[in-house]
């Protein structure tokens, strides 16, 4: 083709050669379709524009990079690619959109695992109090933590503060609301973060109201926490986005709890989706989560054990530095298996319960106390 | 149970009795199966808890309602929920919590469609342009509209406003973004939106810069867009979440085009995910969009010819007299495409051809126009 057809387009800009990395399960038949396949996405994830009428630093580094490929146990192949880092501008909705944007829409692409370069690391520090702060503020320098949720929706603040009391009494390290509770009438936040701070004062236990709400108000409700002496937040960055909830991290100064709700279209189906490692995990510390919440196997969800320790070692193996977080799975909490629990996820770990809890009798103070026996009382 | 045992959680609020609706397929082996996930699902969306332990309004008004259950012809269920509108608290992300917040993470759920109850549809009024009002906007009062994006990635404003400028030479009537446009070095939002609004003053074409962004950054963005005179914006709810969409279509005053990165994780994938109709269409008519670019059928993407069709009734059917908003699929555009593709979405539509009008040539002035020539031309 003449250069008179070919527009031979490139960019002015001189890259610094920093590049960041992302790892993709393919599902393709032969060696062949996978290489096209994995050539596909890395056009798909950067210029999405005819690679032929490209050149020189756009054709070379703009376009991601097939940095290697390899046919999987399973049939399918694991390309990793490379890209640029300029591509980002230092904007976490569009490192999610490099590594997950028109890709999410193939279906037979799944993102497997993610990594930094210094200068993303740089920009994106991760969980701010991590597994060893937020032990700090809790008070717990080891063995799991205790934690459940304030619910049903329908009670008072005045009803949901009395029911942090009893929980704090029974030594509930981290008090949460439910993530349905939002700014309801029947319990505003601000009346809700009044009424459970000022009951929880004193007792030692963090209470983490659910700031998830809409545009500016979900930054403006975490700092109202941190006002009102709250000593965690909970968002979920499914509803807000992961932005959201690396601002919090960033500019509030409080512990964040991660909140899978609206999360869940990712968790891989078919061939498709993001693996728990990077979605429950890695993608969560880059986004400043201290804790996340997840759905225990065994449960109603349907994760498998070996998806759960996926999430566990996403959150707490290296990622460029970035400190670790604690996994915190929910569901299916029973006594018999408290031992199985602490085997899979380590010391580490936040026991979440929730309405089983409440199943235990009317004392909830009393019910907490044996679940903090049975968790504790195996260490 | 004894009362002392049964705490009867209840409300102090009287509820309004205003009802709103989402249909959810459910994957069940029998009837009874699959009322036993109805009523699950029921709690789970709702008060999370166990309902024996709920009383008065909380176990008859709080909890979701299963209002219909019914077997599909493809073996599964199809059932109806009716919720408080009460449990919203006007708020778009509690709204989605409600319509598919823990659901989105069970195995056998899928959500098919909402229904809004007046209040919600007076807090949620949808598209403000909507399709008679961007078509207003744009001059273009019947036929199908031609879009198609700025890129590739690495280009700078001056040669992005180049490109805007010959693509409006050639009769493209909205100009947008390349979604992995986002404020890089190389093409900075503000010089970008300065060069490409300055190049395309008086030739009625539009532009939409592409105003996702961290936080408040995308309001920030869209709010710029406005004063320099774009005559629309671009988001992917995906990445910012639908309620800062919503916000942009209530605040900033500018036709919304919504672009589907990294959403992809909700296209129906096994038995879960959101159906085309609901995801590609409700929901973003709810947060504002007025255009909603998808993959179309027949493309890399995968997605089949009944869910586009899907897509476009669902942007385009009642809906508590929200605005219907204009489809605008992309990929694989071709000449010979074009009569059925126009057959399946009708007049009301947005061809969003990509990479490959670039390949028709060097000269993209004339490669517009042969593209105006064959979507129009056939009207």
């Amino acid at each position: 083709m003449s250069r008179a057809a070919n527009p031979g387009y490139d960019t002015e800009l001189t890259l610094s050669g920093e590049r960041f990395t992302a790892r993709y399960r393919i599902a393709a038949g032969t060696p062949e379709e996978a290489e096209a396949a994995a050539r596909a996405l890395a056009v798909e994830q950067t210029i999405e524009f005819p690679a032929e009428l490209t050149a020189g630093r756009i054709a070379g580094e703009v376009v991601a990079r097939v940095e290697d490929l390899a046919e999987r146990e399973d049939g399918a192949f694991e390309a990793e690619l490379s890209f640029a880092v300029e591509l980002v501008g230092g904007e976490l909705t569009q490192l999610l959109n490099v590594f997950f944007g028109n890709s999410s829409l193939l279906p037979n692409v799944r993102l497997l695992r993610v990594g930094l370069s210094p200068r993303l690391a740089a920009r994106f520090p991760g969980p701010r109090f991590g597994v060893a702060g937020l032990r700090r503020r809790l008070g717990v320098p080891s063995g799991p933590l205790l934690s459940t949720a304030l619910k049903p929706l329908g009670l008072s603040p005045r009803e949901l503060a009395e029911m942090a009391r009893r929980l704090a009494e029974g030594g509930i390290h981290l008090i949460k609301d439910d993530h349905g509770l939002a700014d309801q009438a029947f319990a505003p936040f601000e009346a809700r973060l009044e009424a459970v701070t000022r009951v929880l004062e004193g007792t030692g236990a963090v209470y983490a109201p659910n700031v998830t709400a809409p545009g500016e108000e979900t930054l403006r409700r975490a700092r109202l926490a941190r006002e009102a002496g709250a000593g965690a937040v909970m968002v979920a960055p499914g509803l807000v986005g992961f932005d959201r909830m690396e601002r919090i991290a960033r500019e509030v100064g409080l512990p964040v709890l991660s909140h899978p709700a609206f999360l869940g279209g990712f968790v891989p189906k078919g061939e498709g989706g993001i693996a728990h490692y990077a979605l429950f995990g890695q993608l969560q510390r880059i986004a400043g989560a201290d804790a996340v919440i997840f759905p225990n196997h065994g449960g109603r969800f349907a994760f498998t054990k070996e998806e759960c320790a996926e999430i566990n070692a996403g959150l707490k193996d290296d990622l460029a530095g970035l400190a670790p977080a604690f996994p915190a799975p929910g569901g299916g909490m029973s006594l018999e298996r408290v031992p199985e629990i602490r085997a899979l996820y380590g010391e580490d770990l936040i026991f979440l319960i929730g309405g089983d809890l409440h199943r235990r009798g009317p004392d909830l103070a009393e019910a907490a106390r044996r679940f903090f026996a049975e968790v504790r009382g195996t260490a």
